[in-house]
């Protein structure tokens, strides 16, 4: 239609009154950002139970959609730290260090860092998930030890470290609750696999436990949370933006989980393996990823000048055997039976181990075992959860014998199946047989590389 | 990583199992499409109040993101009808035929169309919502005639329609109760403005009526449902292949909601310039429009042979004066007062009536009204709903006394205000300045095109 000089009787137009939430979510849903004001009001009201809980579905499947802007990510991030209590630890000496892995099949990586870290002088402070779906919880590897108790409040936490160093304790329920009833929501309604949402949700929790210093292990590969490199890349990326946003150092590691870390699944046997690796021996995939998160941490703290330097107190903090001592000090510390660091026949053992071995033809060199298929085979024995009330067994899993590149003949033992029953034993067997390959080539093992990221490289 | 001659130990890899309504929820979040089965057990569950709102409003949100496949939406729709109960018509001589509009600022269409084609000889049941937001509702419209009654059971609607030909009432509570708590739900979590969602919404309750005919009056423009011209040929054919799927009849008429359609908005006052069009008179847009409309259904029932003998049998219906006896059964059989066709003076009229005069320096052609300002007027004066319990003043809305292209003198009245109050209605006349516009070279009214589809043009 032509118009030519058309003009208004007035100024611009007027505006209507909208529901707070919907207009929100319309928002969100349209591509738009919401303001630090504005997440502050919606995780406020949804902990006092004044948003439903299908407004909340709602948004967060927007957000899936739409993603976060940096800013955005950022303020929801304060917002959950907002809605409860935040450790202090301006009474140490040094402010604590923490890490944060985003889980992976065979990673027991806490259970060494941590009291190296602390062996090697900082104090560290490391509160975990238990393990839900195909890869395993910190938590419920450390409750295989007999006695241990995770659930600690916050005044023993504080007390626990100001005394010897280190914590590996539970998620206190008094640190950020609007990230416990958002991923609750986002478990249910199939918006946990949102980089922002997961981001915001893992550096929520980090800032409220009150490190300094904090190291991310983000894994890709068909074992960890994350497919693939570019994704971890900006997991990692958006993780270390909040940090540096909210004042932390942090930094991120970026490792492959298409195998299996180490050569054992499941919690008794990954305790142990993580016991035999700070006593000196153990896989070299694990402690090569301990020494890199350890280093990081010694490096920001500005423990150290350089990473040879970090890598040398760390190695020291292991051979002088102080780094099993403060092992066995957390595990006292917590209630468990520290003679399990000397004495790893102490932890629970399951009655049936069956080995799996080569078929008699074959003769070559062994493929990667999928990460995944080794994961759901150790669920299958009982090692984990399908859902949060299942019980865990903490005497099964899965011990490799072979890793990949060795050379395998017919009917050599490839790997023990530690489990409840032959049934069982026989059940994660044919699983197994899914993931394991041979090939007629030589093959070398992939190396161990680690993507340093620290800055923001955009 | 090399890896030559890789082979399996065994075939596929294991599935494990996972909650269902997450698993549909994860597979239309990542794009992927749900089965007739699956769409069937998530209404049938959700009716049953097995599945909760957070869910179904994390998939609502999830389908807005990723749209759904034709069949897909096909499946929704018989979905939402196998929920509840169907109309029978079989006992009619000729099978009824019904119409659906998205709305519009002015939109009294039916109110001409309904009384129109039944005295065309067609039997015709159309089940209409109430207003919400910027644009009325024919059952709030109808609401204005003193007596009459729009929540009839189905025996009545049947009754009726057997009787006299025609029946406009609410929607049955017994049709699609799916349809209902998923359009409650949507009003809640920005989920509303979705194509496929308002497709199988409509057309499912389309199809439940039992109509084998039915004409869609598509609108597109700031005053409708729908902006752009694209997203409303997407809905139109969204819903006419739903109706082609489902074995129905369907044209689509596409028509522009940027201005007011007719003269009056505003309950009451719709009803008045209805009756005037019935009987002969009343504004061409209207009048075009519902030729258009009632000719398609015409068309598709077989009754004529073209176009041109279709509008000569709606003109001569409303010539002979059969539409407004017509109209007035209708009226007269739904327990309203009949006299309000040759007496529309007992409508209920509002104490204030404002008119908006052209300011002194005017001198030019009027611009087109913008039909979204106009509404938030009416809304304002009290004419429609902000939210679903709001009350209706029958009687207040606004008069058009010019229309775009008409010259306009300094000081001419170029609107009717018919408020509860001078402050309403000065208030209305604030806001209406904002959509009037003069341009200084003369201006066309945008011909009234109506575009129709009735195949599939991919």
């Amino acid at each position: 239609m032509a118009e030519s000089n058309a003009y208004d009787l007035a100024g611009s137009p007027p505006k209507m009154g909208k529901p707070a939430m919907v207009e929100l979510i319309g928002r969100k849903k349209r591509g738009g950002e919401l303001s630090a004001e504005e997440l502050n009001w919606l995780c406020r009201e949804y902990v006092g139970g004044r948003i439903p809980d299908y407004q909340v579905a709602a948004w967060l499947m927007a957000v899936c959609w739409r993603s976060m802007t940096e800013r955005e990510t950022l303020a929801l991030t304060r917002a959950l730290v907002a809605s409860g209590a935040s450790l202090d630890w301006r009474h140490l000496p040094r402010p604590p260090v923490d890490k944060h892995s985003t889980g992976g099949v065979g990673d027991k990586t806490s259970l060494v860092l941590v009291p190296l870290v602390a062996a090697a002088g900082l104090p560290c402070v490391k509160m975990s998930g238990r393990g839900l779906g195909h890869t395993g919880g910190t938590l419920d590897k450390l409750e295989s030890i007999p006695g241990l108790r995770v659930e600690l409040s916050l005044e023993q936490v504080q007390a626990q470290v100001t005394r010897i160093g280190c914590a590996i304790v539970g998620q206190s329920p008094q640190l950020v609750p609007a990230d416990r009833l958002l991923y609750a929501l986002r478990d249910v309604t199939a918006t946990v696999d949102c980089l922002p949402l997961i981001a915001a949700s893992v550096m929520s929790k980090k800032l409220a436990a009150g490190a300094s210093s904090i190291v991310l292990d983000v894994k890709h590969g068909s074992g960890g949370l994350i497919e693939t490199i570019e994704q971890a890349r900006e997991l990692a990326l958006r993780m270390v933006e909040i940090g540096r946003g909210a004042g932390r150092r942090v930094r991120a590691v970026l490792s492959s989980m298409s195998e299996p870390l180490g050569r054992a699944i499941g919690n008794a046997l990954e305790v142990r393996e993580a016991i035999e690796t700070v006593q000196g021996a153990g896989p070299a995939d694990l402690w090569q990823l301990t020494l890199e998160l350890g280093s990081q941490l010694l490096l920001m703290s500005g423990e150290v000048q350089g990473a040879s330097e970090a890598a040398e107190r760390l190695e020291e903090a292991r051979a002088s055997g102080a780094a099993a001592r403060k092992l066995a000090a957390l595990i006292e510390a917590q209630g468990g039976d520290p003679r399990v660091v000397e004495e790893p026949d102490r932890l629970p053992a399951a009655p049936v181990v069956l080995p799996l071995e080569a078929p008699a033809e074959w003769s070559g060199w062994l493929g990667p075992l999928d990460a995944r298929t080794a994961a759901d085979a150790a669920l299958q024995l009982g090692a984990g959860r399908r859902a949060k009330e299942d019980e865990i067994d903490p005497a099964v899993g899965i011990r490799l014998l072979k890793k990949t590149g060795e050379v395998i003949r017919g009917g050599e033992p490839l790997l023990e199946i530690h489990a409840r029953s032959t049934a069982a034993a026989v059940a994660a067997a044919d699983m197994l047989r899914h993931g394991l390959r041979l090939t007629d080539r030589p093959i070398t093992p992939a190396p161990v590389e680690h993507e340093v990221m620290d800055v923001d490289p955009r």
